[in-house]
């Protein structure tokens, strides 16, 4: 058996037995996924997958990072024949021993796509065939492994100029899976970007007027959350080198505002511009509802050669040290002790947990704190985010867990691992008698589901 | 039972077995509390307390910002009546779970104050009477307290400028409690804050000269650390933001200190004339023996609205990342080789442990490593110090356990559970083969009684 | 017994069965130490050890900081009688107990030299007796030793200016031992240090051209880099306070380098030529494989008094915060992504694990990481490596272990300590069914032996 029962628990009998029966209590429990990255597209047209490479290996920034650092060319990940590249990952599966990567890849093979051997050069043929075939049938195409996995509600992650035309692709549809949008104007909050005009005026274009100034910007911005809303939006999402907030004068954001249309702002004037944006949603976040997501310390594509000559989001991205005491002071003093927002942090930078988040989400009423994020998202890295945060602030602080995931196969094995290692760090708690196994039952409910839908008003 | 015997130990038999025996040796010893923040007058009146929501709610900025953080409004907590008030905290109760806050808690209700039943909305109305109860007996007078909690030293913490009057009167009544001032002159060095001048004042009174420069303002420093030594204080404490130390010229010095007279000083003039007076209190230090205490990194008042409304110490104190290898250099250089000098650090940034503080720890003689402080004065938190700072600085450049409260009736909690905590660690060493228990029982020791009364000069 | 069989394994049955197997897979495996300090001389000389507080004490810096902190002058233990110097030890030995130093200690007196009895007051005399009755004996000469600890290669730490007599005089003996210099060129990197000219002057010595320009600089390092090559050398060294990189322009290199031969070059200047000659390293490695090593952090000679009066080596350095994510990024755009590039990389700020290091490994081919180095070089320490890096950067980006000591009869009891660590992560992640037996078996034995080989090219 590829899949021991028992992975991820500790050995001891006492807290195995604990866990085993927490994780009886939560893993059938549906999948609720407020913030991720699949795209809309494959659950509008549910059309079959292609084959393994193009689904598992090459949209997987995990997987090509690794595969990249060991010196393996990422053109012949992304360019190679299908088998080829099929038969380089097996080959080096080996590398993924001990990483989340490898739990999420062996319980989507064998649990989800129902491979029978182990991976590796071996059987690289075989898994591929095996895979051929279920993406043949008609229970492995995307709306019914949608149903199989159980998921509740599914979120994407989407520009604040889309037209969202998928989300209304499938509302129009008779099937009934909820897939929502969320609401992320990054691209139009980064005046310093070389794309930034394009970006502007496609905003413009959705938002039917042109953008000349800060003020029509702005009704921009609003009439787009308006519009997320309405196709089903809970929660609006913000990515950002740094957590700074900060409020400008109108006219010191109009200034700013003119600066990039003439395409001469720099990061100084980006940084100023995105702190203000940031107190303008949370503003906003107050009055529509939407859940306020920062997604914060990302150095996004480090390597540039790399960059320019295959794009973002391949595993290029680098964490940097992130401060939120100072940056967030002036949103949370504007708007944090206002229990009706919810503001939803992520971090890159684990000193952060015990020293800034779990103080601040055990003070500010409007803060909660996200699951441990993207590099973190792991069996240690849940392990200590629960270490880390709980004994300040508590459980009921926290936001459930996130998949974050562009791989839409992955959606199970991610939660699972989430359940399993929360399971485990209650049966912790009880074998050292610090909650009781009925409390434990409660909080393991809570943060396998609960919590999420909570969080963000799903 | 609601208490476990076994609590907070390692359910592996190996490891729980030695952590008994070890805390065997050591859950009996007298209690010694040589930094904390207990009202002086409790014990100087011994008047009997109030009710349990003035006892136990209301002056706990750990219960405060939990709620608080809840939603729950500061108003109904600090204004409510005190049986809704014990109401709301009962019913909210689980918030507390898996906190140090919970595990005090519950040993103080059940140990402390005998209440039966666990606390939740179905017993608060019980509870509230059940202490009611106790507090009208003798028993529960604050000095029959101390008595019974078996303390030995307890210290307190006080302005520059206090008369020590509570101090006066505990030496002048006939009881025998030893309870010591510690020198805290933090009010007036902060030169730049609002009430500066009033502080300024109210030390020039008790010094009986107007301090109209800075010479006679550091005698009068000098004079008042001389009267709190009368009193029975062997330390002083520093609350910085930054560890920031630097010389200054006695021109520089005074220049600084008229501009604050003036009422023109900045942050900036603050941050050298604080640093300026850590190296002069450590150079008094030298002269009179004090222990020198700094507990830097907290970002005080950090939610505005709330401090001008309830004021402060009511939880929306957060941490910042701190520096110690460069901000104390001047101050180690010139006095850190003289072992005639204590100086105790606490850090609110765990990174600090091992990168930082460890290693000053291991190799200046003057320096001591205080205990996990504020949020980390928890399970996860004193294991983690330890884990983290044993190796470089050994167990004997430590300073014991401090509770830092400013909560009475939860000193013998918070003693009991840094005990078991040290005693599970110390099992885990000896279940590991890496110290005997012989040794690990001398440590055990050493850490819950005989470091505090040796680092203090108790 | 002094030394347990099962040292450092968990106590859990599930666990320590599989770390005894594991260990017993790797504990006989030679040793390779691609990067220390070991003084070539003793090797090149074979003459016996002195006796041993010269052999064990007086070199050891964490033994000498240990002291030191607790009160113990320098002068004692420097300039005291040998046998003095050994009680002091002795009766000191205490402060040891959970220290990595105390493990290795404990290694060195009972398996390497037979010392019969746990040191303590009561056995100083006996024990100092004993180690010098072996020392006497040809078994206990350098090289039979160096035959014993079956050391398969060992690279020594050598200035750029260094004539290598010694390891000449080993090549040209008969002695078949593999001792191999490492190019370290930091004392001309420093160009505002006050000893600058005169390491200079020595590298224009060695090279045989005085150093009149930059051009002729950089040619002197190429050259030294292809003598040390020749003479056995697979790797450069670099140690640095801020690993930043950056590119100057020719003349600005020969600008700062003017300055700094008239004497003018301040820290500015030294920061920004040393970032430039890091990015001439990497150049070169690419050009003749030497494997480029950074060790980032240590704030040297903290204790200026200290340092005035003993000189370097003797622990008072102390860690800082470091950043490598934008530091680095001018060296891993430029060199990064070719595999022929080797970056070991080494950190004193465990923060920097899981927020950068092991993203920078997982994604870009030349770099690894280095192992736990120096305060973190022990139990916890490389269980938090293990664990905040194994999950982004899996096994095989990192470079296997490093003594890393001047304590030549301490590298089996680091490298013993080590393997068993890790071989006791390995068991912990099989019982919790994340890696199968065999792969751990795998991942035991690349960890002990072969990644080192890998990494260093030996």
């Amino acid at each position: 058996m590829v899949l021991h029962e028992d992975r991820f628990f500790d050995p001891d009998p006492a807290v195995r037995r604990v866990a085993r029966e927490l994780y009886e209590e939560t893993r059938r429990l549906p999948i609720v996924s407020p913030h991720g990255h699949v795209d809309p597209r494959i659950l509008a047209t549910n059309e079959p997958f292609a084959e393994p490479a193009a689904l598992i290996v090459q949209p997987d920034h995990y997987i090509l990072r690794m595969l990249y650092s060991r010196g393996i060319p990422l053109e012949r990940l992304l360019q190679g024949e299908p088998r080829a590249v099929w038969r380089l990952f097996a080959e080096q599966y080996f590398l993924f021993r001990g990483t989340p990567t490898g739990a999420w890849l062996d319980h989507e093979l064998h649990e989800v796509l129902g491979v029978s051997a182990p991976l590796s050069a071996e059987t690289a043929e075989r898994s591929y065939d095996e895979i051929m075939e279920r993406l043949a049938g008609p229970d492995f195409r995307p709306r019914a492994l949608f149903e199989r996995f159980d998921i509740e509600v599914l979120a994407t992650t989407d520009a604040a100029s889309d037209p969202l035309r998928h989300h209304c692709a499938i509302k129009e549809s008779r099937w009934k899976g909820r897939v929502i949008p969320c609401f992320r104007p990054d691209a139009v909050f980064k005046i310093a970007a070389p794309g930034w005009a394009q970006e502007l005026e496609k905003l413009g274009r959705e938002h039917g007027a042109p953008l000349v100034d800060y003020a029509e910007f702005l009704r921009a911005l609003e009439d787009r959350r308006t519009f997320f809303k309405q196709m089903g939006a809970t929660a609006t999402d913000h990515a950002v080198l740094e957590p700074y907030t900060t409020w400008l004068s109108p006219d010191e954001a109009d200034t700013l505002f003119q600066l990039a249309r003439q395409g001469k702002a720099g990061p100084a004037d980006e940084r100023r511009f995105e702190a203000h944006l940031l107190m303008e949603m949370a503003r906003l976040s107050l009055r529509d509802g939407l859940v306020m997501q920062i997604h914060a310390g990302a150095f996004r594509n480090h390597n540039q050669p790399l960059f320019e000559r295959f794009g973002a989001d391949r595993g290029g991205d680098i964490p940097v040290a992130t401060e939120f005491t100072r940056n967030l002071r002036s949103l949370l003093n504007a708007f944090g002790n206002d229990p009706r927002l919810t503001l939803v942090l992520f971090t890159l930078d684990e000193s952060t947990y015990s020293r800034e988040l779990a103080p601040l989400a055990g003070h500010y009423p409007a803060v909660r704190l996200g699951p441990p994020w993207w590099f973190h998202d792991s069996i240690e890295g849940m392990t200590r985010f629960r270490e880390q945060t709980t004994e300040t602030a508590g459980i009921y602080k926290t936001a459930g867990f996130n998949d974050d995931t562009r791989a839409f196969c992955s959606i199970p094995a991610r939660h699972d691992l989430a359940r399993r290692v929360d399971a485990n760090y209650l049966a912790r708690l009880t074998a050292r008698h610090i909650v009781s196994k009925d409390d434990a039952r409660r909080i393991a409910r809570a943060l396998a589901y609960e919590l999420a839908k909570e969080t963000y008003k799903l």
